[in-house]
């Protein structure tokens, strides 16, 4: 397992805006593409059934720091690290990189949840299913940042 | 003028996911709206022509935290509040609020800047015509913090 | 009941795009924003709970012609008018109006259905609590046109 | 030169609504990251300068019809076959396939316009070296659709 998890993305032109760049709403939607894709990469979905119960990830936080803009077309390197696994939170960043250059970077805070049948979320602890690779790549990522 | 600016939106079906709520990412869109409501508010545009320049306000940060979720249909209030203006930056929080309760709170910052014919950003000291109402704005939310 | 619905929308930023104007994919969630006012109005949930059932609409088809493009704050209304009633289906217009314009117009046709356990759709009849509005409805359209 | 373009997308989980699938909107958009891709595999971007003027290609009409709902993860192939090029005007239709079958089916119609300095389209013919390619294809296409 690498420490991170990387797509590349070329950027669309419904995702610009008037200004001609990349909306900055649509940053969190990439960083969720490339988690999405880090869960498929450790065999889960992120909306997954297990024991029985629907888990899913509602954010309770989420943060982005814009650099440089992207243009309609840009190719671009999203590059996630997982930095924080809780006994019920997953918190991981997420690099936005063009070129050589880092043009933004995001971080993003889940929960844990179960999914009622009234369509309410009910935290629980991470299933161990899920925890055992999720600490793997922290670990790999916080190596990666020491090295 | 009042402290903040406050507008009512109700959440809309393209705007929830398979989860059944409000999608993490449109929070920031429904901040940019009472953006530039609050733009509105005191006359000018948030991209508008001053001085022979097109003045538009790129984005270094935004940051949302989420409380509860918010489902289709649901009809919330958007306060806005003035936190800084600095010589080029301007900074500002946004309530979601849903009845008596604050859902989700979020602040942006932009860089006021003058766009090129290339359609490059270049940084510059907010207007003075822009400048005055948004430090009356950012004086009036003090004063509502302090009391 | 009047034979329309008719809505007020502002564009918003978000949903323009690098050529200044309203995407042309944002029309069909115009479209669908006005479908749901009109649904509250006759006193149902787009989304609803009917005899132990969640009855949705998925779209069959939908198609918009363009007459001129829209911008970043222009306010415009949607006038919806139900245009069928089938067993299953319900078609409706939208026109899309700027000052005297008529800038745009759309039509969708959906199929009632309820939503199973694993969430896949069944067609149904439309319920006769639902019918009877909304053959209202397109009786009085059918009136304003002929006038 | 093949008769069409294929382009692979998995559906995102942004891209879903409350109903659990693809919004009937986001069909729309990608219908154009097919029509993005087809311009790049002819040599022209969607948006380009040509003989000094800014070519872009507003849509007149668009239209899907939906035969199968589209869910998040689901990994389609989008083919794109162009209908008609006219003087001023192209047309293309998108097949939507997932594994062996067509679950939806698009069609827009674009005009080629010079955007003039205040952002405003004016139609003209569509340049020569734009032309050729797309006689090409639409010439292909029709062959395949004979054969």
């Amino acid at each position: 397992m690498t420490s991170t998890l990387t797509i590349e993305r070329r950027i669309q032109f419904a995702e610009t805006d008037m200004a001609g760049v990349l909306h900055f709403s649509n940053y969190f939607r990439l960083m969720e593409e490339v988690e999405h894709a880090f869960f498929r990469s450790i065999g889960y979905g992120v909306v997954s059934e297990l024991d029985g119960m629907t888990v899913s990830w509602p954010r309770v936080s989420a943060t982005c720091e814009y650099y440089a803009p992207l243009r309609f077309e840009d190719e671009i390197r999203l590059v996630l690290r997982v930095t924080h696994v809780g006994n019920k939170s997953l918190s991981y960043e997420v690099e936005f990189v063009r070129g050589p250059d880092r043009v933004a970077q995001g971080e993003i805070t889940a929960i844990c949840c179960a999914t009622g049948e009234s369509g309410t979320f009910r935290s629980i602890p991470i299933p161990d299913v899920l925890r055992a690779p999720l600490v793997r790549a922290a670990s790999a990522s916080a190596k990666a940042e020491q090295s």
